[in-house]
């Protein structure tokens, strides 16, 4: 029985998101390196394995010591913090770590303190304006190939790109015209180098692209990761359909004032994060209601969002029709607008079957 | 040594902190009974008994388990979830519990199902909108007593309110605005009532009236939390001074990027939290950036802010004057947009003498 804020993860749509998504990379012609920060979740990680998945993205070296139990080929798609190198040592002993360069100085002390083979990645900045070196920036990428051509512990592996600023997108075609230019730049990095390196790959990332696009020619491999869970921001994007989204926070009545068509909730910014997105209806909103069924979940509700989220209360608008239909004690489900960070948040999932999934605790592993 | 995102406690800074609003509530007459859902820490929570302090509010009954160790008077300011009854139980059975109420269900539900003497307040909206029975709204409140006058379990201690909208606030005359009009709220209130209810108390809250106004009659106490730490988002409403915020989360820095004037930290949303405001100068902001001094710190930096976070990455702005004064690898300190917020994600502190402080941990409790 819920009774305080909970996350439920609906199993089969989530296994419907990840043998779509293997697909689709099936189709196009590239590995599937699925980033794990969404679920960050060993069990969830298995269903992936068990389709053919090898290869897994992380975000930390937390995450991949956390996963380095099940997985031996890790991509830490996060700048190098050279103040962990005794971990980086740690995990390069163990499994296949490929991580990303990005400065001279980052390599030169990767060279000098390493005491095992990784492969690394130079990182390019593909239009997210995040992280990375500028595609047109020769000199740069040049300065870290020099200084790694004779390491014994530092690999080329390829480039490495994460469209990110199709988080701005609205629709499909907007998705598409962000990915093209996006992957134009990392091909023509490929086309530069490939005669001096001829095993260099294109690492290529986002839920977004990867959901939507049919063109990855030249593309050797995708990080997608949200596409796992969904959310309601890759809904605003036009990545998913509402049916694709596999969580849901339950979150009890505590209030209702009719007056105001409002309904107060028991989840807030500590179990959702204050994640927010821009609705075209509604302004800002935290969240959208789902119909519920058991702990399982339908259509969206028309009009009802949650509009306000502090510390432990979450504020939902619901329409004047609709409001006599709750009382307190009564549970909702919600959608959340960014499942990665919801689910960082609540670190276990419920599943509609009842089942607990425990997750990755990075303050208690 | 620091070499992940890290929340440091300026133990000297907070101690004075808690020591002015303890002599604020003697100077104003009205007892202390501050919040505990920002510190979230028994040990934070000592210091607060040290001086004299002997009541405190939380945000959730998970809470009140915790601080149920060390405290027998515990309010929780979060409209009583009725799901958790047996939690509930558990602790009136143990100690002074006292809760809110604002619908004659929840009365209903708890005359029926408690089986310890409870206070309850009666939550009354005093201008924040987000919980609360209108101060006019008589016949709501009425009902309640009604149902309550006679019960066994349901003691009424009087009306609760938050003036949370004072975080709207900019300056000290719009706080005082504020704090005047919510009070004169709960005081209307006291005034009808006090005939019939002689011992009736009110309890008021938030940070940024508590810190600022000098008028508190009629008030029997105040329960601010957010004090104890302050944040960026205080400095702005001006509830505090930038010498008074006594926690900041050091970050390495992992990539530089000279071209863009930014430098990248690992410290993202699953640090930080994704709170922000709008900065009158820099626009939409995460942190501020201050000089750092060992472990602990100084002035804030000019132009250095946290213009975006992801995952687990920060971007901050660096003006052209000051970004060669930084290398990957070193460590910046970070003022948080909401310390409530960041510290309930870090779950530990790390003192400015090198002491580890545990805190709440509600998903391990």
């Amino acid at each position: 029985m819920i009774i305080k804020p909970t996350l439920i993860l609906d199993v089969e749509k989530c296994k419907t998101n990840i043998a779509k998504m293997y697909a689709r990379a099936q189709k196009y012609n590239v590995t599937l390196r699925p980033h794990f920060k969404t679920h960050q979740s060993l069990e969830i990680g298995r269903w992936f394995k068990d389709i053919g998945v090898v290869k897994i993205t992380v975000s930390s070296l937390e995450m991949a010591e956390y996963f380095s139990t099940d997985w031996n080929d890790i991509t830490v798609a996060f700048p190098v913090n050279i103040l962990e190198i005794e971990t980086i040592n740690t995990l390069a002993e163990k499994v296949q770590l490929n991580v990303l360069i990005e400065s001279k100085e980052t390599a030169q002390f990767l060279n000098k303190n390493l005491k095992y083979k990784i492969n690394f990645f130079i990182k390019i900045n593909i239009g997210n304006n995040r992280t990375g070196l500028a595609y047109s920036d020769a000199e740069s990428i040049e300065n870290i190939l020099e200084l790694t051509k004779d390491s014994a512990v530092l690999n080329f592996k390829g480039f490495l790109g994460h469209a990110g600023q199709t988080y701005a997108c609205k629709g499909e075609s907007e998705i598409i015209e962000a990915h093209k230019k996006s992957k134009s730049k990392l091909v023509r990095l490929k086309d530069i180098f490939k005669t001096r390196y001829p095993d260099l790959i294109l690492s290529y990332g986002d839920t977004p692209s990867c959901s939507i696009a049919e063109d990855f020619l030249g593309i050797d491999e995708i990080r997608p990761g949200n596409f796992v869970f969904y959310d309601v921001m890759q809904l605003q994007i036009g990545a998913c359909n509402v049916e694709d989204i596999a969580v849901a926070m339950a979150c009890p009545i505590v209030a209702i004032h009719e007056s105001r068509n409002e309904i107060v909730i028991y989840g807030g910014g500590i179990h959702f994060s204050k994640e927010r997105i821009e609705d075209s209806q509604y302004g800002t909103i935290y969240g959208l209601i789902v119909q519920k069924d058991g702990n399982a979940w339908g259509n969206l509700i028309p009009g009802m969002y949650i509009k306000g989220l502090s510390q432990e209360h979450g504020i939902i608008k619901v329409p004047k029709s609709e409001i006599n239909n709750y009382s307190i004690g009564d549970v909702l489900l919600v959608l959340p607008v960014h499942s990665c960070m919801t689910a960082n948040l609540m670190k276990t999932y419920l599943t509609t079957k009842n089942d607990i999934i425990k997750m990755f605790d990075h303050l208690n592993n």
